[in-house]
Parts: structure tokens; sequence; C-alpha cells
């Protein structure tokens, strides 16, 4: 039996059957680096060190340990089905009739990163920028497509001493793609620990990337708040309608407001010169989503728009209007579908970017 | 302090990190069925279980406890920060100046399910399909790209009893931009298990579809073989060049061969009729990679090219030519730069799919 495991970033990260399994084990297969990683669980067992780049060799040991009734265990950083040894296992089975594989799941590096920026996660791709085995065409595809597809973008094996081009090549698709302000994370394992740092794709190449680094590249949503770095779900923070709001959406559905900017008011501009007056009062209040510039005011439990002014831009109230109409038919609607007003949000987000 | 724990897919997945905070925590908060999960390390500790949906509210209770100078731990399955708890939170704490967070990665469905499955991710794509947070533009929007990227896909929540539409809409998208046999694992917990289907993108709906259900679509390269889901990353599996195509590109070299059908051949054609011959021997042999056809013969050691042609396709061939005669200066490259000779079948596959 060979058991495949994902030894996951960190000792104290591993699961519970990946570490029972390991003491289980005769034999031990892996790269160096990772074989010191569970040092304190082999003791006495048969220890099969390689260096990196040697898969297929440790693929064919683990195998003919196999065959010979030993209980094998080949490991990998992470998870092993990611870039890991996984796939050259089941590459290399076939040769033989009498090979049963068991794979040990672990925690990635992208969900292992992204806990320590915060919750940067949504939707989400994963991407080798490694070009030693998959050719730079298929690396600059992926890039391209996960950019144009708004993912959050996790990328692996950035670039080393001698390989940088594929990141060079990555990095001017990101900037085609994607806002210089798009919130960037990037973190890097050393033996002490973790170092993490939040930025933005405009800036993230001040920063030291190598082989240890896991990169989180953030989608049209993501914000940067207290150095956190969080895309938002969507969630709904309950409140109750404001009765100036109350006011303001009587008016709005029996058509007594002004569509674009309302001169004749006396705030008249409230927020940006020129600013669409139409959604007077923002109908998606409190969004509880810094995405356009909100933010809680802290310790009091109040939402301030002070920095959003996005509910007044002219392509913002052309794109919300047709389904609002559709969704807020009384101003308690407001209140009851505001799920669905905060869907519309999101979406209008996303359109108008 | 709040730990936002992921308890992986099961009790034994879960990491020991995580295992640790729970038995320090004083207070545990999750949804009922990720309770259940963890029972066996409860027990003492106040422990609040909500139903699905309360998202916000178990977040609220969370900052509450924490701010009460409790040890707070709220639990996810999986990882917390892929469609779990973390977002919630971090969403939430900036309404308070003194909130602790630590975030405890998990094992996530989309490694799991391929584990289960063999070993079928490379570069790839988690997408959630439950629309209740997430406008059904941005899920098609998702699926779409991901799809046209290439990317091997991990559908999360695929669909519910209420909630098919989104499942509807990106099973045609997935039609219209990957091939019908495209590989496809279907991976759904139980209490007692997983229950485990190989099939392929054609055949996917036959299959029973839940909310416990992950789904692993393949990319253009991955093969089903023996009941494993395999994306093969390239690896070279070494070999000596036969005796036959070293006289043969020796010959090639010379410029003294035909180039497309050799009707003069005795043996033409040998695979099928129409056949290119421009490259009688595959300059890729063995390729060790199932994906356009070849297998291994059991026990033998033997890399069998029978039920593979595609080194003799007009556009294959065509693809092939002008990179390989900057690699192979001499008949020894064959060997020597089999690595970048299988990163040109790769990119000729994915060129010519």
């Amino acid at each position: 039996m060979i058991s495949i495991i994902g030894i996951g970033p960190s000792p104290e990260d591993m699961s519970i059957r990946a570490l029972n399994t390991i003491k289980d084990s005769e034999v031990i297969i892996g790269y160096k680096a990772y074989i010191k990683q569970i040092e304190h669980l082999i003791d006495g067992k048969e220890v099969i060190k390689k260096g990196m780049g040697d898969e297929i060799e440790r693929a064919e040991i683990a195998i003919q340990k196999s065959r010979e009734g030993k209980k094998v265990a080949i490991i990998s950083s992470g998870d092993p089905g990611v870039f890991g040894m996984g796939n050259v296992i089941f590459q290399l089975i076939d040769k033989y009739s009498d090979i049963e594989v068991n794979v040990i799941p672990g925690v990635t590096a992208a969900t292992f990163a992204a806990s320590k920026l915060g919750a940067p996660l949504h939707d989400f791709a994963v991407i080798s920028l490694s070009d030693i085995l998959t050719p730079l065409s298929e690396i600059k595809r992926k890039v391209e497509f996960a950019a144009k597809g708004d993912f959050v973008i996790a990328i692996y094996n950035p670039l080393s001493k001698t390989r940088k081009k594929p990141f060079e090549e990555a990095y001017k698709i990101l900037l085609r793609n994607k806002k210089r302000s798009t919130p960037v994370g990037i973190v890097k394992s050393r033996e002490s620990g973790v170092d993490v740092t939040v930025t933005t794709l405009g800036n993230m190449r001040d920063h030291e990337i190598n082989m240890s680094t896991t990169i989180i590249i953030g989608n049209s949503m993501t914000y940067i708040q207290n150095g956190h770095m969080v895309t938002p779900r969507g969630y709904v923070v309950k409140s109750d309608i404001h009765q100036l709001s109350r006011e303001f959406y009587e008016c709005f559905l029996d058509g007594e407001v002004v569509e674009g900017p309302n001169l004749g008011c006396e705030f008249y501009p409230c927020h940006t010169k020129g600013e669409n007056c139409t959604f007077c009062y923002c109908p998606f209040y409190p969004c509880g989503d810094s995405t356009t510039g909100g933010k809680w005011i802290k310790d009091k439990g109040v939402w301030s728009c002070q920095d959003c002014s996005w509910i007044h831009q002219d392509n913002v109230v052309k794109c919300i209007l047709p389904q609002f109409s559709k969704i807020v038919k009384e101003v308690d609607d407001l209140k009851k579908r505001k799920k669905e007003l905060l869907k519309l949000r999101r979406e209008c987000i996303q359109r108008t970017e």
C-alpha cells in the first residue's frame, strides 16, 4: 500500500489522518525539505530523501517498496494533488497490476495563505507559474481567463532565481485585466513562521517574492480593511429603514423624484460635484461591505457612507434602475428583499467596474 | 479571541491545530451538522448551534462572547475561507476595536474530492453555484471563463431541492466549452463515508447530485484510467531511443522523409486510413500520459501506442513541426531534451483540441 500524504503547510496544520498514516508507515519517501517537517515522526523507519526534480524516481521507489509488501508513505507539502506527488504516482501505477494507493489530502497553500490574510477568497483559481513541465502558453492562458473571469487568483511557485519569465508575463496580463488598486496578499513561508504582506497589484513587485511565496490576487470586490484582505460574500446586515429614507422612497415609488442631479436641492452636491441624485438615499444601506468605500464607525454599530459616492454615479444608477423597480414595489421591500437588493448591488459593481 | 476554524471534511481529516484549538476553546458556535462532526471534543463547553442561513447571527454571537473575554471557536466544514464563516466574520469585526481573530485553515472539498478520484487537479478553479448571495450573472461568468481557460473546475454547492437554475445554466455553458467526453468526478459525502463516481460531462446528469456533492470537471488533458481520474503534469519517463526510431530520425534530420501520408510505405496505413506519416515514429515516445490514448502494458513496463494515432493527424503534425526542428538538432536530443518535447506535445494537444 502506498499512501500519498499531504503534510500541510506546517506540522500543526497536518491532518490527524496524515499523522496516523505516517506513524503507521514503514518507508517514508520525500523531498528533503518536506522530510524535515515530519522528522519527529519518522524515528526507526526507512527514510528515502530525494532532491527536487526526482519525482519519477521517488514514485518508482515507492512502487517497488510497496510491491515488496511494505507500507509506504510518499509525502508532499500542502496537498499531494495540487502540484504534488499525486499526479506522478497515478501516471505510473498503471504499469503494475497490484498497486493499492490511498491519497490523504492536506491544507493547500491557497487556503493557508488566505487564512493569514483575512478572508480574501470567493470563487478562486489556483495557478502554478512553474514552466518546468507546463508550456508558457498554457500558463498565460490560465492567468488571462482567470483575470477576465474576475476570479480571486492564488499563484503558486511564482518565481525562482532562474525562472522569471512566467511571472513577468503573468504580471503583464494581470495589469491589462485588473485595476492597479486590486488588493494583493503575499504570504511567504520561512522556517520560523510566515511573513504576510498586504499590498496592491500596482505595487506588488516592490516586495520580495520567491518559491516559498503564495500570492493571492483579489477580485473586483476585494478590499483592504485594517490590514486584512477581504472579499465580501454579500451577507445581509439587518437594520431598520431610516425615517428620511422611508419618506424619500415613498416619493420615489410615487414617481415624484428627479432623475440625475437634483440641482434644486438645498444640499446639492452633498457628496461630489455632478453627482446623480436619483437614489438620494442609498437603497442598499447598510450594505456592510467596504468594496465601494463604506465602513463601520467603530464601537458605534453605525455604517458610514462618508467615503462612498458609488450610488451617485450615472452609470451605476443606470445599471440599478431597471431591476430596482422589479424588486421594490413598496418601501418595506427595502428591508424584506434586502438579499435580492444586495445581489443587484453586487451585479452593478461588477458591471460598472 | 475568536478562532475561525476549518474542521475539514471529516473528523480524521481535521488538522492538529484545529483539534487543539477546539479543545482549548470555551464557546463553540456552528451550524448544527458541523457541531455533530466534533461532538467528541466539546463536552463541558458552551455550545451554540444555529441553522443554515444564520451566518450573521452566528458571527455577532461570536463577537459578543469574545468581548466578554471568552475563548470562542466558530466552526466551518472544510476550510473557513472557502464559502465558510471567514468572510462574514471579517465583514463584521471592524464594527469593534478590540476583536482578535485567528483563522485556522482546513482541507477544502476540492482537494478532498480530488483525493478520492485519483489525481484530477492541475491549475484549477473553485466555483460555488449557490445564488443565495451571488447573482446568477456572476456565477455564469465564472463558469464560462474557467471553461474557456481550460481549468479543471471544482463545483461546490451544485444544487439543492429548490435551487436548480444555476446548475442548469452552468451545465449548458460547460457543454458549449468542453467536450462531452471530458472526465467528471462526483464525490458525495454521507454520514457513513463517501460515494465516488467517475463519469463524463455528457453523462454526469445521470447521477444523483445534491448539496453534499462536490463535482470535479477535468481539463482537456484529463483522462480516466482504471476508474481513476488523472490530469497529467508532464513528467519525463526515462527510456532509450529505439533503434528503428533512431534510424528514422537520422533520415528525418537529413531531410529525407516524406511529409504527409507515405503511400509508398509497405505498412501504410499502419494506424488509420489517411494518416500523416511525417512523424513515422512518435518523437514523444514514451510520453507515459494516457491523454491521447496510450497506456502501459501491465507488468511489462512497456508503453503501448496501440490506441493512440494522435501523432498521425494533419493538424497535429502542422502544430509540432515548426518548434520540433528548434528542439531536436540531433537524434539524441529526443532523449536529452525530452522535457521540452513533452511541453511541445502538451501545447499541441491543447491547440488542436
